[in-house]
């Protein structure tokens, strides 16, 4: 069989375009929980590997469910989709963070995946005791020390450590059975875990770090990797160098898969994918609009500044957005581009590989970067939903099937196998 | 309608009885999430007020799955039972549990009671960073403080906070939502959470303590009260001196439901539960029962005393178990038992009531306790799963309906409405 994509969809409250939740098909007042069901159950209909949900530790736009507890009430809901979850570093303890996602990797059968991220927000700091955001290279090193006690906690237990045996003392063969007895500059940890092994053995470890020290932690320990390119260019250039930082750790390139964001409106004619656009951009409320951008360049308040003049001189930013940054005052230079005009750039796919258009279209494009060294599959951002989700699983995901680049049936039952890691 | 009972089913693993694994009907190699549901599911047919998860950050006994992402599995398979977890003070963050207990009773509908617990053994220390536990004083005054941020914490939201208004700014009115600004001894949380009201308004607050500081807890903070009483009379001076408490505390003494736990074994006739018991107390391993009464006097190594010999002297314990170390060494001294009938005597019920009967023998001792003083309802303890948990849901509880002791269908949807708080 020929390469295939990976696809995951990549979910939120109302959709990704800051204005999803004023679209009128969405959604405000039901169960969000029943809500995201309908919606990761069409997924797992389209053979989508995975559901994949961010997260803060503090408000942060809309209100939304924990993804701990919404993905383990998802995975009683689902049969095979991976169900991929994101846990800071920075504000939890590892014995946690590894039981839970053990937890669900266990009740789901060997569907569950853990997004690594570190926290760089004063307003997650300020609901943990903290006066101001930990620094850069310390949320690193801690996350990589965290990585180790997850995983270590993860191999507690031998696949074959339960038996079917009542005539002995425990329920398990406890030569199986592995104590971690961890001490490093952040961590003291014991072990071993409480929860056994699942059917794919451990949870998938995901990342989605874009700086010098994110590269490097995700080359030395992600086995998928998040990333928001907005060019094919771009696309190349970071997938060849995080192949080439894997490799160099010793790792096979294909051990690690890259999908980058693809946000995508899709229509059955290419005026009315332009249309929906269209639709959601005009809901753009210019204080949403700035609120995003000045998140987006280093939490920088844009508010004294005339919407229809120029993005003003930025200091370099200390936080995790410094790519992000970048890249827009890149962007807003090289198209003499005003705030307003910025902010409509990126209140879609907030600098997201971005596509509008028919599914050939949407397809063509994903079939380029595919083939040209750009990315292993897709991690989609709807625009609203639930519509901007039905047209990609109804329109694109066929698509994409008829030319042979993605599944139309599952072939295993866990996310590491849908994953081919 | 006259004065019900609320019942719940304390869930383990494998069932409560020390030997509960090694029964021929347990199921010890089965995903166990699917093992609960089925069980779950029955308690619900029987209308249950809820079941209830005890936990440890450490292994003890059989490795089992953590309690949120378990109950958020079981939430998304039930419609109205109760989901009860627990989650330690000592080694998480208040806005952590605050917010993982939200999004629990959000995608329940309003259905999930939060056990506040501290922890007080070496090995669930040794797996944050702690050489020892933490001291008794220490853990319950962090515990309070804790309580006081994660019911803050829950208080963000008012009830009427989200609008379905798509013309204004955000999907929710700024005026309804409530910032923290916690600064305490253990804890600096700003808030507000992220995670919006469930129709219950607020997880139900469970605990277990029975020391004095325990009960000083109990008053100020909790909902229900899980508690180990052996007989009758020790059941009411423990209702009694709590209801007092409660009062004090300037609350209603039916803010507090006391729910002693009841380990029973229920046949068709008092020979099948004896057998039935006798069939379990067989099973006993020596050294898990050692184990199991080391445990329960304050983690003493029993292994080097004989068997059939006297109780030693036991320093007095310095952590948790001293009020059950104080009631073990009593039985033991005032019936002159040796270690091996000590930890056959708490091998089923480790302290808690036990009856072993008809369905008539322990419908007649529930009602007498919950008659005389001694209790608003039970958490049932099943001695091995799946059996004893159906014999008591189709013995048992269609007796107490006949009675007009139990109800026969939900009058409402949540957690809080079954308790009748």
């Amino acid at each position: 069989m020929s390469r295939q994509m990976s696809i995951g969809a990549f979910m939120m409250r109302h959709g990704h375009h800051v204005a999803a939740w004023r679209h009128p098909d969405t959604d405000l007042l039901s169960n969000p929980f029943k809500v995201f069901r309908e919606q990761v159950r069409a997924a797992e209909r389209a053979c989508l590997d995975a559901v994949f949900f961010a997260d803060s530790v503090a408000l942060t736009g809309a209100p939304s469910l924990e993804p701990l507890t919404l993905l383990s009430a998802l995975a009683a809901s689902t049969e095979k989709i991976g169900l991929i979850g994101t846990a800071t570093t920075t504000y939890n303890e590892p014995y946690t963070v590894a039981r839970q996602f053990a937890s669900l990797d266990l009740l789901s059968d060997g569907r569950a995946g853990w997004n690594l991220v570190t926290s760089d927000n004063a307003a997650e700091a300020a609901n943990f005791g903290r006066e101001q955001h930990v620094a850069h290279a310390d949320r690193y090193a801690r996350a990589r020390e965290f990585h180790q006690v997850v995983t270590g906690l993860w191999n507690s237990w031998d696949p074959d450590a339960l038996v079917d045996d009542k005539s002995g003392e425990l329920p398990y063969d406890p030569a199986k059975l592995h104590t971690l007895n961890h001490r490093g500059d952040y961590f003291a940890v014991k072990g071993p875990l409480n929860v056994v092994r699942s059917p794919q053995g451990r949870p998938v470890v995901v990342q989605a770090g874009s700086s010098e020290t994110g590269r490097d932690l995700a080359a030395a320990t992600a086995e998928v990797v998040f990333t928001a390119q907005p060019t094919l260019a771009k696309a190349q250039d970071f997938y060849r160098d995080l192949k080439r930082r894997v490799a160099d750790q010793g790792r096979s390139p294909e051990s690690l898969k890259i999908l980058p964001g693809l946000f995508a409106v899709v229509g059955r004619t290419q005026a009315e994918a332009d249309e929906k656009f269209a639709q959601l951009q005009a809901l753009i409320e210019p204080k949403a609009g700035l609120a995003l951008l000045g998140r987006m360049i280093g939490n920088f308040d844009l508010s004294g500044y005339p919407l229809d003049g120029p993005l003003p001189e930025l200091p370099e930013t200390q936080d995790g957005q410094r790519s992000r940054q970048q890249l827009l005052t890149a962007l807003a230079q090289g198209e003499n581009l005003t705030i307003r005009q910025l902010y409509e750039r990126i209140a879609g796919g907030r600098g997201h590989f971005t596509v509008v258009g028919t599914a050939q279209v949407v397809a063509d494009q994903m079939q380029q970067w595919f083939e040209q060294g750009a990315a292993d599959g897709f991690n989609f951002m709807s625009p609203a939903l639930p519509g901007g989700l039905d047209d990609f699983l109804t329109l694109v995901i066929p698509e994409l099937q008829r030319r042979g680049l993605f599944r139309t049936a599952y072939a295993g039952s866990t996310l590491r196998s849908h994953l081919g890691l």
